[in-house]
């Protein structure tokens, strides 16, 4: 990879060669990709970009660390919609606000463009065989895009993982071994079994190369925006391996010099999960928290990759809020009325982020904004069906229609 | 509208003004959107839409029915992949073959493409209210679409409507009205709803503007094939407008010189409702038949556009085929793993009915064929568990771990 130096460590500095299988470093930190950013810029322009087709993640290849000759993974990756949303922005006071859905991912969230990256670093490596250990998003996502690339998988879940998202793994023909036991046990047996067998190992805080397949959210919302730089963004954080790709992908943009400068970020976390924030906000060492929010996706009370997070948050001067599970499922609806956007509850958390700073006053009619969508409201029914109260219920007769809508105060004349 | 002549009866043959509200004909007809091809040809080359940056559904816009003027509606409707799948076609025994995942539509259905259609008729109907009574897709696509445009809806759902699609309704701010009572008292309610307050109507089969919006897939297909017509196109069936709207797009496009023939399309119909299939084979008018079938999105047993559907299959020289429950499972399961798509039963029962011919003899080893997969799984969870099966569930023991794998034949040496 011409355009990309090494893969060094955040922690202690140390530089490996960015091979397919590089993970972590001896001393346990989590490792950057660097990239040649003077051979980037004599090779990548804005013009290149207008002129290409590819609507996908890979139209980016050039800030992308994969070979010249490595080909693009099979599903239609990225190039979600970033919506203008005028009617949200004048309610909420700010100046501007984007709505950027990335539920519209082909297995519904944000994480298919790290599973993506996964399925193309696999095959360099010549693996056939991609694992990871997951509740969530990152296993259906890394199901779906392997699949569709001829790659077999093997998902290790704990036994309290929904239902629906173990179907979804099924239907794309993983393997799933459902652990009995907690989380930590489940993660245990994976790295086992990885060990042992030697499978291409799919998890963002081990793997270097999945945060750069999630940078490309940034890199999308600034080409959307034709390189004008938005005062704000805002993304919900778990484990904190989002957050960092965004912010990667803005410093990548920044050092080639097709954006003049930062924006800064927003960090949105449950108020009963969220050992981030409260480390920026307190600014002291992160401390495990207990997972109490209904936003299951960020509900990571030992987030595995803290660092690289609280880095970018810093670096950007970054604002963080929390919000309760209240204003998550009020987000959603918010989302869904005005803007069309369905997302599920760590999906719109950004966005109830945004409405509290607005309201707080720490944002406002000066400022613009864009707020990330990570996932698709289908992906968890049960909570919406909780949030969104009865539908008016009578036998078919015009009378009683006039009625409710009489007691509903709906007054059509 | 310059392009557009007028609105016939595809019954009698009565022509009426293309007005933004005309519904159906006098005898009962349904109407079919004429236009001026000689005009479209004249200012639209194929050379006009390499160089359009728009990917929605937009893009045809000289071959919709919409004034000059008319704002597209916000979500971003269309452009959905069109993959090869040279793998299944191998599976299968075909030449080649493409499946089109249009459950990555915004509300995660093909009916995006209608709904966004009713939404700027209603626009240029300076209509504000749009409605409609359906359980499923089109309810919440309208609902969506009409959100995003800041226009209310209206919609009436028979009481036994799955939870989730009204949860879907509700958080797109949609009221809506339960009816205690059958389909058709729900219809009626909402038709004499309609009439009293002169909402605007979004019924695909009274409504003709509605299979303008959905003939877009079709455009979009043959555009992603370079203008190379495929020996067959196959879709799910349920009322018919979805096939109509389907062949529609591909007569406009010979009509105008952009493809040199047209395909064959293949109707696929689930064997426990297929009214309309059965009237191609039989060659006998339809008659109604009893909903026996999984797949909701197209168990209708009184199809309410089955002349234009009936006329569209025949015209082609189509193919009909029946699929049991079983076979749309195994469909669902066969692309999940095959090729990363996740579809619902009634979305995938087109690829079910590729399988089937395949099987049969009755298509083959010469044969270029895309399947249109209608909508997203993740809006029928329930029946894609149903159909998965269990995975392994152990405690954490990599003895155990061997054992399970040992006993389900998985061998990793």
């Amino acid at each position: 990879m011409k355009h990309v130096k090494c893969a060094r460590c955040i922690r202690c500095g140390k530089e490996y060669e960015a091979t397919p299988n590089v993970t972590t470093c001896d001393c346990g930190g989590i490792l950057d990709i660097i990239y040649d950013y003077d051979y980037i810029q004599a090779n990548f322009t804005k013009e290149t970009l207008k002129n290409r087709q590819d609507p996908t993640m890979w139209r980016y290849r050039e800030l992308l660390p994969v070979e010249e000759s490595t080909e693009a993974p099979p599903l239609r990756v990225g190039g979600s919609p970033l919506y203008e949303e005028p009617r949200l922005a004048a309610q909420l006071g700010l100046k501007k606000l984007w709505v950027k859905d990335d539920g519209l991912n082909p297995t519904a969230s944000l994480k298919d463009r790290a599973s993506a990256m996964a399925v193309a670093k696999a095959r360099e490596a010549g693996a056939e065989v991609i694992a990871c250990s997951s509740t969530g998003n990152a296993a259906s996502s890394l199901a779906g895009n392997a699949a569709a690339a001829g790659l077999k998988t093997y998902i290790f879940v704990p036994s309290r993982a929904p239902k629906g998202k173990v179907a979804q793994l099924m239907t794309f023909g993983a393997t799933v071994i459902s652990v009995q036991g907690t989380y930590e046990d489940t993660f245990e047996l994976s790295k086992a079994a990885i060990d042992r067998w030697g499978w291409y190992n799919r998890n963002a805080a081990i793997n270097p190369y999945l945060s750069e397949g999630k940078k490309t959210v940034a890199l999308e919302i600034m080409e959307q925006l034709n390189w004008q730089v938005p005062d704000y963004i805002a993304i919900s954080v778990g484990d904190g391996c989002t957050i960092a790709g965004l912010w990667k992908g803005l410093k990548d943009l920044h050092a080639i010099g097709f954006i003049d400068r930062l924006p800064r970020l927003i960090s949105a976390q449950a108020a009963g999960c969220c050992p981030l924030n409260r480390a920026i906000a307190e600014n002291k060492p992160w401390e495990p928290m207990e997972e109490n929010t209904l936003a299951d996706s960020i509900a990571v009370g030992v987030p595995r990759n803290a660092e690289k997070a609280l880095m970018a948050i810093r670096e950007s001067n970054g604002l963080v809020v929390n919000v309760t599970d209240e204003e998550i499922m009020a987000a959603q609806k918010l989302l869904g009325r005005t803007c069309g956007v369905f997302g599920e509850p760590a999906g719109v958390t950004g966005t109830a982020g945004v409405k509290k700073l607005c309201e707080q006053g720490a944002i406002g009619a000066n400022d613009t904004v864009v707020s990330v969508v990570t996932g698709n409201g289908l992906k968890d029914v049960a909570n919406a069906i909780a949030a969104c109260g009865e539908p008016i219920s009578i036998p078919s007769d015009m009378e009683l229609l006039l009625k409710a809508f009489a007691d509903k105060g709906i007054d059509l004349q």
